[in-house]
């Protein structure tokens, strides 16, 4: 949506509102989406566990199967119709006021990784129905249909990220990609498995402007509102990630006979590196991130001088200038380590991820929402991918952030408490009766 | 041998010099040395190899059997006859002139490590035989018996250095030792294969003082004599090694949602340890070195930030003293960076091997012998292990090096000059005959 478009739209959303709350203003049941991400959290649960053992419900798994099978019952109690595309994404759709109109999208994921939480995703994708059973119960009838998606294989875990289900609907796909294994599962039988249609897959495209705009409610997974305080965070974007593949190359030796003055040690030179790393990415204010998180050295024996170090430099930022300024200043000092270590360090770029923007428009109505709720909410990016990122090339896109006590996710340890997920969606909610005015 | 008895020892010797010359000089036969490490370098050399290709000759291998036949073949033909100890050490005695006098003792070994080279240990102990045949050539009669010596098992690749022959010669050994496996083979099996005995293991023990003194030559494995351009090295002691284990325990968490300020990153710790290892190594005069060349960190992957490092510390030095004051000084700093870096790094010795000091007199006739060859020879420490340093335990010891090329060994590149070895050769004869003037 243009900024042009939506100024205008404010009047019709002025008029309308009336009409749409008709009497009470309609509230996500926190009750009901306590109880229901309780209950999916059995599908992938250990054995033996308890919700705060956390959950393994990797895409393609039976685990995984059970908890679609799980919401789509759900989706059907709400009255609603659940489709699945080729791709293996859940769509529901609830009906509209004016057929002109567009659908508005949102949902989440309910995969997880290995001994993942019950929160990622699960929240969103659960508030989505909790969103449409309150339009439902306060007689709220949208202009805009209203549909909700549980995306397929967004964590990646199974075939990387790269062949996530929202992948394949922004039509980032081939169909050799089917082809790929993973534990023995060929990747078209994993979409098999979960109800979509491999030798269709082409069909999954979504066409840029088919929906009025797309929302995701999420945990941050970082710790930025639970430190702060804040019940909300409205995204400004997803960050762009670069990944970079640095070698140094030393030469390995004999730990008792060769002395220091003539050593060549790779691991020498890349721990300077690393600590390169960290000191370029925090040289100027901003949220930028910078982490050497693989290392690896060779011979890597206690009695041998390390020979050789490989380790990956990821960089993230909404901006894509800045990560390339910021490896050029790794480089740089790559290069003065190199000559003071007698090594050689090679860097190179493995692979880019650009950053999606989220739509002013889009973060304009998530604050008014969240003002109308009177919750505070503060503008920040979010350092980890979602499938928004997919849908910002296909619609105007935001993200609502809750918090994620001490930023813990990806852990059995993950945690949001009850009152910030119902704050959450009913800010979903609130949002996205905003965004049916526009 | 004390100082005083040595100097005693000097008139005698010069007495005896011209009994013993009987008209020319002894010289160990050069080509003879090259043509047997050219055959020995056969047993283990891969398949379509040539000698530069190198040797895996490890210890109770098929290999190791077939090169000490061939050793002991080459002995018989001297008109020695070989034994096998308990422990599998072969030894080859030839009768010395005076019965009261105890064998002078001299060898190395022929085991290599996988993928090793044709000189580290095979040098020395085919110039043992060199240097016994020399003497029968020129009609030399020693005063003690002399003793050659092929210690089995001395690089430790198949059950550790711990259970290295010339470790159980020493006394230092357990008969439940035996019952260690190793890529499926019993140790006492291994013993078994090479001809020793672990029924009797205890009786391959030998009582202090049974032997005149221990000389080994042996390639440097290190570039100093290279550098310098000096033949010989006259080894000063066999360095003590104190190994730690280092834990850096931080908190792993996602690279794209902890800011740079809130990481707990346990390599950026892990990093700042090994640089302060190196700098407090290098801090003082001395040829102490100091080295970390096993790293692991967790989880190892790009996106995210690493939540533990485990890694080694190898501290080697001539005095013990020296390196409980280096590890204290690298306490000291690991307590500085877990503060500034937010973790917690626990430091914790896991072994100490104290070093094994030469016989000063044996140091001095190895640099007259050098002196008679008109040969320059430096002092230096041995920065690797040897089984001189057991040998040290029950005799006076000495060793003696020569220049590795470029530094390199336990590869195939190891390599050391024809001219050199002879010269090395022609040491350790000299300096036996000084011995056996003492």
């Amino acid at each position: 949506m243009t900024r042009r478009a939506f100024v205008a739209s404010l009047a019709a959303a002025a008029a309308l509102r009336p009409m749409l709350v008709q009497g009470r203003a309609p509230r996500v049941d926190g009750a009901a989406l306590r109880r229901r991400l309780e209950e999916l959290s059995v599908f992938g649960r250990p054995d033996g566990g308890t919700f705060a053992s956390g959950v393994s419900r990797v895409a393609y798994s039976d685990a995984d199967v059970q908890g679609r099978e799980y919401v789509m019952k759900l989706m059907g109690g709400a009255g609603l119709q659940p489709r699945i595309d080729p791709a293996g994404n859940i769509f529901a759709r609830r009906a509209g006021g004016d057929p002109q109109q567009r659908p508005i999208l949102f949902g989440s994921h309910i995969d997880s990784v290995p001994s993942g939480g019950n929160f990622d995703g699960d929240l969103g994708s659960l508030s989505a129905l909790g969103v449409v059973e309150a339009c439902d119960a306060a007689g709220v009838r949208t202009r805009h249909p209203l549909e909700i998606v549980v995306w397929a294989h967004e964590e990646g875990v199974a075939f990387g990220r790269g062949l996530a289900g929202s992948r394949i609907v922004a039509g980032d796909i081939k169909p050799a990609d089917l082809e790929q294994t993973w534990n023995g599962i060929r990747r078209a039988d994993g979409i098999r498995k979960i109800g979509g249609d491999p030798d269709r897959i082409l069909d999954a495209r979504v066409s840029k402007g088919a929906f009025h705009a797309y929302l995701e409610l999420h945990i941050e997974q970082g710790g930025n509102l639970d430190r702060s305080g804040t019940p909300l965070g409205v995204v400004e974007g997803i960050v762009a990630i670069d990944r970079y593949d640095a070698v140094v190359t030393g030469f390995a030796n004999h730990a008792g006979t060769t002395p220091m003055g003539e050593r060549q040690d790779a691991l020498l030179a890349a721990s300077q590196l690393a600590l390169a790393v960290r000191d370029v990415v925090t040289s100027e204010p901003g949220r930028q991130v910078g982490t050497v998180g693989h290392l690896e050295i060779a011979p890597n024996a206690p009695n041998v001088v390390p020979g050789t170090a490989k380790m990956t430099i990821e960089l993230r930022d909404l901006s894509s200038q800045k990560l390339v300024q910021l490896a050029e200043a790794i480089q740089a000092r790559a290069r003065d380590i190199a000559a003071s270590t007698r090594t050689q360090i090679d860097i190179r770029r493995v692979s880019e991820n650009p950053s999606a923007l989220a739509s002013s428009d889009v973060q304009s109505a998530i604050v008014r929402a969240a003002e109308s709720l009177k919750l505070e909410s503060v503008r920040m990016p979010s350092g980890a991918g979602h499938d928004a990122q997919m849908m910002a090339q296909l619609m105007p896109m935001g993200m609502i952030f809750v918090p994620s006590v001490a930023g813990v996710s990806h852990s059995p340890k993950e945690l949001t408490r009850w009152e910030d997920c119902t704050r959450g969606a009913d800010t979903l909610l609130q949002t996205i009766l905003q965004l049916d005015a526009m």
